[in-house]
Parts: structure tokens; C-alpha cells; sequence
């Protein structure tokens, strides 16, 4: 496989399976040509009768499944989801074979497909890894080259014409017999919808399975039925103590809490509060959600309201809406029963998706809007890259999730621990780049905090402040002077995996370990 | 220019405008091949500064302005507006020629387009007729051919791709900074603003143009930021009098009542309100909203509450949402201000698009699901054809607006009075052919109820009305014994517009009259 020198300096394959591919040029430097894809263009006299099928059986018999088709499913189910599992078991025992996953992202519930990638079931995964997919993966267990999406490239990847879905499966947690469907009602009730909605538009023909379905119309109508062929009621769409948490918490250790504190007030003291239009994003982690408690009563004390907060919902950020203290919250996804809740009652919670929210290849999606972007990694180099899909051992365990889409905010913060166990997390090269420095404005660790050095506006804002500002090489050499300089890990040349940027580059390849 | 007869023997032309066009085939009976068409794939890097110009002046000088572009606008300030008159006038005073004008509809308030047309600023409209434009349009003042499309075919022909727009220009009532609009706040409030989502979707460069910018987000965002280039800000949209009406009014007249009290009975009669997932259609005339009022009455009587009730919404459908005889109102657009005014706060009033409501090119749109349909028309015929667009001496003066689409429903009504002023309504030829007969399912007049005789289920769900069901033919003879037999109108050979049926076949030409 021929390759190159992307503007990374990472050698970059020019091919993915059989597929021209462009090496990462820089931030803004690759601009798309061409129009979006079309889908079919379908008519009503197709769609006279019932679109409520038996079962999945009676959607699977009407269907065009072929081996080599694109199978597609979003993960708002998350680790509680039984869809996945249930209808790849169905087209592996109608002998289907080299079906290429799709999905929005996948979780260790779905662990079963390593099997099916071994019986050659499916042939690759064009989305997130998750562990033991993502171990397969790095050993080189997939017949092709997995490639992986953030959200946002996800959904550019689709309306781009770059991944094109044949089935769309949609488990809906509430639809109607028309098709509409959303996720904020139901015994399996996720909140948004939104990972599904290009799978929806742009996939040849969509499914809906649910497990509550309604009268005409369901509304919210997060997805809509014209765009739906089949709807399949199932008894039980996932466990709904896995889908969302009940309570997401805050953490307690110590550490972490220092680092949650010092990213509020780098927020702070860089004067963001203070300014019209104030807006920030972080996640459900513990960590993060310290953040946001401090972030909240920095607020409270400048009688602050931000004009958005950027979900994952959780209790803490609906908890600020009820006070008042935003606008409004811009959910994705919701990670807990009050994120539920709110999203389904308060008008000022608003279901957002990967078009409006993360999409490069639109006129502006709204990520370079929020303020403060607070987000984690496995590794940082001294260039600001970020990793989030391997492990320093060369382990591909996760998916990109909306890393890279939200990293586009303002001032983009990495909270990471110094060091984990006997792994330094600030090095000297990170293995996988996930995101380039460029978009990373700075890193705080429980031992200091490295504002990137290009950032000069941010260092300006920051001159006052007395947190631990240090430079990156220090962290780093702190890091190493603890764990000891760690071992690469050996990989061979085979390039088991893609990282592609959100607008469709190839940012880093993933080589097979060897083990 | 060859001309063929379609499957209702009317002769229309196999090319319009250099373009094939297909003759009308029957209900259901053309279905499109090929792909739906994919708008210029955009870069966010294209969209870092603020999209907020300071006038239209600046966003013309940005647009790829040139003679012989397609412009578009929606109609939701209806004879309140003052955008389109003022974009087209600054497009004559920089020299544009041959501009194609795509409305949604146009309105008596848009009379200085007939000064532009035969100026040859604008070569042709491609959309609705008014009455000052229809009239030029019918003496063939027009350079080409106009194609008149219900709101559903609009859409259609947008996402097909028969309708490319250069630069979609959308009246926003509301907007941010992003580009997200809607038309339920601020002092030139509408409604919904559907009828311009295909147009942000799919055109080549979108403006919004607003008298309310407000900070992001602006919510609900019908139109979305990522679609749109340019937010322009403007002192007033349009004349919030003439937009909606204070109230809208039940007719007094009492042949009126009387045809609305029948139209009444004959949905009561036929069963459909005693039977699950009942739901109607009826306009804001005073006629409709006469026939809202005793459908209500015997909601109440029979304790039913309908699945959904479709606006456009009025006073009169939202107090039925409000008396619980609905559960949604499904509404597409708003007439009078208790209609905005409860799309704004009533979260069972929906907003709609044509996608989702008129598309007859998706996996099924909403208006079959409609169970009656109550619908008005300029004339109706022998085989129950109806014309809504041209009148009987042949002036071409009314857009389709949603009448084909709206007849899609299980039981499509029109209501008429037999005849008005010395012109029978019940004809043997309508002049022109909006919608076949075949969707046509009864005929209510002042002096007799006529039930399509292929509706043999309907005929047979009636055989115990006491309604005064008669046959078409004899409306027909009891219309010309009073009105004597109409003097046909005389036309030229040529064709100056087109209807097209909402799958884009040509169901009907009009021809330039002789005068």
C-alpha cells in the first residue's frame, strides 16, 4: 500500500480499501468539491400500505440484503443496547457474509461481533472501536482497514458520499406507524436521536426498531417517517440501566478534583466569563463534571447566564438551566435520567445532531461557537497532538467520538492526569494523533498547566492569573522523571486502521501490534 | 413545440423551457428513478467570520449574481411582504436580465413584478400566480413558460433536482447570527416557515433576511445556521397587519353554512369520525372554518378527540387543541395571530414542512393519513376534475398552493356553491386540470352532494345519510339551467404555463388567451 508524509509528518496510506484517500493537509487547507450525495428518490405510491412489519424477520426478508452491503446504527443505546448484537446474529445466519459495520460508535456490549469478524461475518468497521472489537482490530483481525469517524466526519462521510449506507437500522425508544421516531419517550427513553439522523436521510432504505410504538405522530419527530421504509416493534429495544445512567456522578478523588478546578479557572481567569456570548462544553466524566460545578459557581459570583451549554446532558447542566444560569443546553446525548427528562419536558433543552453541531462540510456548524471545550485524551506530545483512540501499548480501544468536532471551540482544554500507573500522558510523540496541536489551546494536569505556545492570545488573557502555567516540555520531562521513559510499542507495517480528520483527511494510520 | 395527450386526454407539451417533461400518467402510476440531487458540498473554513452583513446591498455584492438566475422566496408574510419587491427591484437597478423567479406563491402586494417581467429583469415565474402576474402570464407576457407546482411539488422538484435554485432569499421573522430562523418570534411573526426549507437545503447560496436578530441560538431553529451564507438585518420584514390577520372569520352566509354544515355531516356520515386515528384538513376561509365548527360539535357529541387536526392553523383549530378535540395540530402555516401565538408556546402544535406533510417523492408523506380533506376550487367537471388555477373564462390567477397534495387524503371534499354570478362551477370540461378525478372524493354544493361513483366504499358507507346525494351530472344540468351554458373561453395555440401533477408529470397546459 503506497503511502505518504501527511502535514503531520505521519506516514499516511494514499488508498484505504480500494478508495483514493487524501492525506491530512493542515487545518482548513482541504477544501471539498462536488456536491453531496442524493439518496434515492423514492415515491409515495411505494409507501401506500403499512410500514409496520411482523418482527425484524419479516423487515430482513423485504429487504435487499447482499453480501459486501453497508449496515449502519447509532449508539444512543450505548453499552445497554441489544440491537446491534440481534441483527448482525440474523444476517450471520442468512449466511451473509463481508458486511461492513457502521455504526455511530459501538460499546463492550457488543463484544459478540468479534466472533462475527472472525466467521468473516463482517468484513471491517467503518466507526468507533470499542475494547474487544478494537483489540481484534489492532491484531489484525478485520479483513479490511477499519476507519475511523468523529461524530461530525461521521455525518460529513455520509451527506460526502464517502460512506454510503445500504441498511440503516434505528432502534427508536418511542415511534409511530409512519416512521417518525424519537428517544425522549418509552421504557428505553435516550434522550436524542441525532447519531442516526444522516444514517436516516442518506441511507438506501432505514428500518425502525422500537420497543414503544405510538399513534401517528410521535412527536418529537427526531427522526422523520418520510425517510423511514420499515418500522419493527420488539419487545425489548436494550436495558434501560445501561442506556443511561441513573445518576452520573462527581468525582471525589482528589487528583482529579485539582484538575477539574484549575481548567474552571483557566476559563476564568482567561476572561471568557466575563465576555458576551460566554458558552462552554464538557463531558459526563467525574472530572468533568467537577469542572462544571466550579465553572457554575464562578458564574453564580459574576452573575453570569451563558448564552448555551453544550451537552452530554447530565443532572449537573440541567440543574444550572433550572437555575438559570443558561439559556440553554444543546444536547447530543443524554447520559443520565435527568438529561432524559429535561430534554423530553423543558423547551430550553434542545436535541441537537452531528449536522448542526459538529459537520465540517456545512456553512458553519455551531462547535467554533462554544467558548471552552473540555475534553480528555490517553496521550499529548510536546506538538499539542492529541490521542484519544490508542493506548501508549498501541492498543486501538476507543472511537473518536466528538473529539475532534469539539476540540473546534474557542479555547480547547485537555484534562488529563500527569501520569497513569507507570504511563506518562504527556510524551514526547504520541502514537495515534486523533487531533493536531493546532486545535489544542492547552493541557492542565494535576502537576501544571501548558497553554500551546501559539495561542499567544491566550497567554495574553492569561498573564495575571496565578495558576501553575508551565510549558509542555516541562510537563513532560516531570512525567518521565516519574514513570521512567516508556517503551514504544513494536508494530508491524500493516496499517490495520484510519484516523480521519473531521473533514475527510487522513490524519494518522494505525499500524498492527506486534505481540 | 410537440405536444402529446396525457392519461386524461389533455394536450401538453413534451419539452418546457428546453426541458423534457413528462405527460401526467395517472395516479401512482410515474415513478422516478435516479437519485435525489446534493447541494455544493460546503467547508466550515469557508464560514470563520460572521455570516452578518450590514445590509442587502452587501449580500448582493457578495452573491454570484448573473442573468439568468433562479431566485427564490417563501411566502409565509404572505400579502404583508415587502422582500420580494425589494431584492427583485435591486436586482433591475444592477442590470440583471432573465432572472427566474421560484415562489413559493405570490400575492396581490407583488404587483411591481408584472413592470419587472415586461422590463425582461425577470424572464419567467416558476411557482405560484397571482392575480396582476397570472394575468400577464395568461396574455403570454411572459418570455417563457411558467410552471405552476403544488407546495408538496415544490419540494419535489427542488430535492429532485427540476428546480435548481442559484440564491434562495428567506424572510426569517427571527434569527442569530448562525443563520437559525423561524417565524414564531418577533414583530413579523408568520408562523412556520416550511415552505422555505427545500430552498435552504438545496440552493446553491441562502440568505436570511431579518428585522429580529437575536443572539444565538435563535430557537426553534426551522431554518438551520449550517444551511445559510449571509444573515441580513432589515428595519421591517413586511406589514405585520397584512401577514396574519388579527382573526380569521366564519362565514355568515347561509348557503355557505349550508354547504359547510353538509361537508359537516357527509365526514360524520361516512363513519370516519367513530373510527380510530380520525383527523380532517380545512382551510381558513370562512367556509372552512364553518365546517371546523360543526365537526367539532359532533366531535363533542360522539366524545372523540381527533389523532390530528392540519392547519393552516386559526383561532378555530387551536381552540379546538385547546378544548382537547385534538391532539396536535399539524401546521404548515399560520393565518391569524391566535394560530402564531399557539405555535409559539403549544407543544402540540407542530410545525410542518412541505417534506413532511405534501412530498408525494419520500417514503410516504403525511397527507394520505389525513381522513378528510376539505378543499375549495374555480371549477369542477364530468370526471370530477378540479381547477384551482385558472377561472372559467380562462385567466390564469391562483397557484395550486397545497390543493393537490391535500387531496391525497381518504376522503378529499371540495366546496363550492353550485355556481357564482352567471358561471356554473359544476362543468362539463373544467378549462384546466389541477387535480384529476381520481383523488376527487365528493362534491358538496348548495343544492347537492355529489360522491365520486368510483368510491364504491364511500357510496356505500353514505346508504343511510339522509344528505341530499345526487349525481355529478345532475349538479351539472341543475348548475346550466340556471347560469345558461357558459361561453367557452377563447385561446391561442400557445402554451404559457404548465400545472404540474405533484409527482412532476404535466397534468395540464394553459394556453395564452385571445382577447
Amino acid at each position: 500500500m503506497k503511502r505518504v508524509k501527511n502535514a503531520l509528518g505521519r506516514e499516511v496510506p494514499i488508498e484505504v480499501n480500494g478508495k483514493q484517500a487524501v492525506p491530512f493537509k493542515g487545518i482548513g487547507r482541504y477544501k471539498p468539491s462536488g456536491r453531496k450525495i442524493g439518496p434515492p428518490i423514492s415515491s409515495g405510491a411505494d409507501y401506500t400500505g403499512s410500514k409496520v412489519l411482523k418482527d425484524l424477520d419479516e423487515a430482513l426478508d423485504k429487504l435487499d440484503l447482499h453480501n459486501g452491503m453497508t449496515v449502519s446504527f447509532h449508539h444512543h443505546l450505548r453499552n445497554g443496547d441489544y440491537i446491534v448484537n440481534l441483527v448482525m446474529e440474523k444476517l450471520a445466519q442468512r449466511g451473509l457474509k463481508d458486511v461492513v459495520l457502521a455504526p455511530s460508535a459501538l460499546f463492550p456490549v457488543h463484544e459478540p461481533l468479534v466472533e462475527l469478524i472472525k466467521r468473516g461475518v463482517v468484513s471491517h468497521v467503518l466507526g468507533s472501536m470499542n475494547g474487544p472489537v478494537g483489540r481484534l482490530c489492532t491484531t489484525g483481525g478485520m479483513k479490511k482497514t477499519a476507519v475511523l469517524r468523529s461524530h461530525g466526519g461521521r455525518y460529513r462521510a455520509i451527506q460526502d458520499g464517502d460512506l454510503h449506507i445500504d441498511i440503516a437500522f434505528i432502534a427508536a425508544p418511542t415511534a409511530d406507524p409512519h416512521g417518525n421516531a424519537n428517544g425522549v419517550q418509552g421504557p428505553s427513553a435516550c434522550g436524542p436521536l441525532g447519531f442516526a439522523l444522516a444514517d436516516s436521510l442518506y441511507a438506501d432504505e432505514v428500518v425502525i426498531i422500537t420497543d414503544n410504538l405510538v399513534p401517528f405522530p410521535a412527536w418529537p419527530w427526531s427522526i422523520e417517517g418520510g425517510n423511514v421504509d420499515y418500522v419493527v416493534p420488539i419487545e425489548k429495544l436494550g436495558d434501560p440501566e445501561k442506556i443511561v445512567s441513573g445518576t452520573t456522578k462527581v468525582t471525589t478523588d482528589p487528583n482529579r478534583l485539582k484538575i477539574a478546578s484549575w481548567a474552571a479557572q483557566l476559563v476564568r481567569d482567561s476572561g471568557l466569563i466575563d465576555e458576551p456570548e460566554f458558552s462552554f462544553q464538557a463531558g459526563a466524566g467525574g472530572m468533568s463534571l467537577a469542572f462544571i460545578q466550579y465553572v457554575a459557581e464562578y458564574m453564580r459570583e459574576k452573575k453570569v447566564v451563558a448564552d448555551f451549554v453544550r451537552g452530554g446532558s447530565t443532572e449537573t447542566l440541567v440543574k444550572m438551566l433550572k437555575e438559570g444560569l443558561t439559556r440553554f443546553i444543546l444536547d447530543g446525548q443524554s447520559f443520565d435520567l435527568a438529561g432524559v427528562a429535561s430534554l423530553r419536558d423543558n423547551w430550553n433543552h434542545i436535541e441537537t445532531n452531528p449536522f448542526v453541531s459538529y459537520n465540517y462540510h456545512t456553512k458553519g456548524c455551531f462547535a467554533p461557537r462554544v467558548k471552552a471545550s473540555v475534553l480528555g485524551g490517553t496521550e499529548i506530545d510536546l506538538n499539542f497532538n492529541v490521542n484519544v483512540n490508542t493506548h501508549s501499548d498501541g492498543w486501538l480501544l476507543h472511537g473518536i467520538g466528538g473529539f475532534q468536532d469539539a476540540a473546534d471551540a474557542f479555547m480547547t482544554i485537555i484534562t488529563v492526569p500527569l501520569y497513569r500507573k507507570t504511563n506518562p500522558i504527556v510524551v514526547d510523540r504520541v502514537h495515534t494523533v486523533t487531533a493536531p496541536g493546532d486545535v489544542i489551546d492547552a493541557i492542565v494536569t494535576d502537576q501544571g498547566i501548558a497553554v500551546n505556545p501559539k495561542r499567544e492570545d491566550l497567554l495574553e488573557r492569561l498573564k495575571s492569573s496565578n495558576l501553575p502555567l508551565v510549558s509542555i516540555e516541562e510537563l513532560h520531562e516531570k512525567a518521565i522523571r516519574i514513570t521512567g521513559k516508556p517503551r514504544k510499542p513494536r508494530t508491524k507495517d500493516n496499517v490495520v486502521a484510519v484516523i480521519e480528520w473531521r473533514d475527510g483527511t487522513i490524519i494518522d494510520a494505525v499500524r498492527e501490534l506486534d505481540i
